[in-house]
């Protein structure tokens, strides 16, 4: 099993906006790409841009080897079945790699592999709200932090070739616990797309029976419902496979807003000045430590 | 009175984000321009770009004649303030507009002026979360909705002038009753300022224990959390003066959120897609109705 990623097979499970995004940004930079994809017009789409050279409709098909590496670019419970079968497909092992967005789940799966597999959990941070494999650009991943979450089938041989595939693609590289990382992405990215859908929902709703209410809505709405447009199916499996983080979260702003529906009651015009106040300095304090020194910022 | 805005002297109070771009948009549109604003840094840049003609600390300095305009640009309770002690100010009354973002109470301050006056409620729906003099500029309403408010001091000479002046800046006037205005940005405005300001409050403190937080973030939460930078005492005002809607709002939304912590709880895949799939339907529906045939949206 060779650590140089430039010789490898590579087979990309889901031709969506992650997995199509890193097979573009992987051409040249590995050896023969397949992709796999049940849709036939992203597997056509990505024949014929001569992105990959291969394209099967399901990972069946695939002849493996053991220094092939598989990456699942799959909703999570999607690629938690494709783990399940994969022993049974292939006996002598392959290595494995995957972008999904909850790693507890994967990496528990990635434990369970037999000895012959090698299998690294990963996190690109570069989700959009747009899917399917037109979505996807080569530069996806470009100054993003792409999460790397070890797994006891991860070897340094494999752990040095995708550090090397990841910064060849323009990320930073963080090795952070899939518990941990789950954690953070309730709060980052989960609880903000239940915010957006919820939010998107009573608006909507208020929409049906009043028609100023588009007219009179900005740019603040259409931010903050952003997320709610993510592809369902990948939203589905982050809740159900993050239910956890995700409820300890929820319960965490219910207690917030609780908090902040009395001082709205009370009409408290000092704490709602501190409450605002607060808002606004919390959210300069992270500008600064997120974005001030980031480059490439959009 | 005349109904012709391009003779009048406008007085604007606040020259920040709203009133300093209404300053710029104005010029030329309308006679002599004066400028109010407590902060020398506003009144000394106004003055130094040659939008306005003059700069006063407070109204207080001006000497009101019934043709004068009065803009009220000032945080919600400002404006009240002010609407208050305005007869003893202008004792032969005055003409006056507002751009604040509840009507409900500035209207029935407006109601309660003596018949001398002439009044309208507005509302430009371009609020930004950045404020203050430089962050003003004079093609900020345009294409977006500016709300018109009825009042019993609501002449038709005025209500003809206050078009034809927003008419000149680009912006589309939509006449709207006060309590029908509060209820709506109550969902479209200030529930999405709440739930950045929560979310943004939220991260901030998982983010004092971990350090990967900020890393661990992406695009998402940076647009779900840009509303919690707004300015702090004209959102204090908000949640003061538009309570019962905004509380209203909140209830809403908690019930919302019970049910689909229930739905996250139980971990039911196919209830779970229902309601992701819902939301991305709403989503575009949404932006269909919205932003599809809106030209020059960012």
């Amino acid at each position: 099993m060779s650590a140089d990623g430039r010789q490898w097979h590579v087979v990309i499970a889901g031709l969506g906006l992650m997995g199509g995004s890193l097979a573009r940004a992987w051409q040249g930079q590995v050896g023969r790409l397949t992709g796999v994809d049940p849709e036939p017009g992203a597997r056509r789409a990505a024949l014929a841009e001569g992105v990959v050279q291969a394209a099967l409709p399901g990972i069946e098909g695939v002849r493996w080897q053991p220094s092939d590496l598989l990456v699942l670019a799959t909703p999570v419970q999607t690629s938690l079945a494709i783990l399940q079968r994969l022993p049974r497909l292939a006996p002598q092992g392959c290595q494995v790699f995957d972008l999904g967005s909850t790693k507890a789940a994967v990496v528990a799966a990635m434990d369970a592999l037999p000895p012959v597999f090698q299998a690294v959990g990963g996190h690109p941070m570069c989700g959009r709200e747009v899917s399917g494999w037109g979505a996807g650009s080569a530069d996806l991943f470009h100054r993003q932090t792409f999460v790397l979450s070890p797994t006891q089938r991860t070897t340094p041989a494999l752990r040095a070739a995708l550090l090397a595939l990841i910064a060849a693609v323009g990320a930073q590289p963080l090795w952070l616990d899939a518990v941990r990382h789950d954690q953070i992405v309730a709060l980052t990215s989960h609880l903000p797309y239940i915010l957006a859908a919820l939010l998107m929902q009573q608006v909507a709703e208020a929409a049906e029976t009043d028609p100023a209410v588009w007219p009179v809505s900005g740019g603040g709405l259409r931010d903050m419902t952003r997320l709610a447009g993510s592809d369902p199916t990948m939203m589905r499996d982050i809740l159900i496979t993050n239910r956890q983080m995700a409820l300890a979260a929820l319960d965490d702003l219910d207690a917030r807003l609780a908090s902040l529906r009395t001082l709205v009651a009370t009409g408290d015009a000092a704490a709602l000045a501190a409450w605002t106040t607060a808002a606004r300095a919390n959210r300069r304090a992270y500008w600064q430590a997120k974005w001030d020194n980031a480059s490439g910022v959009d």
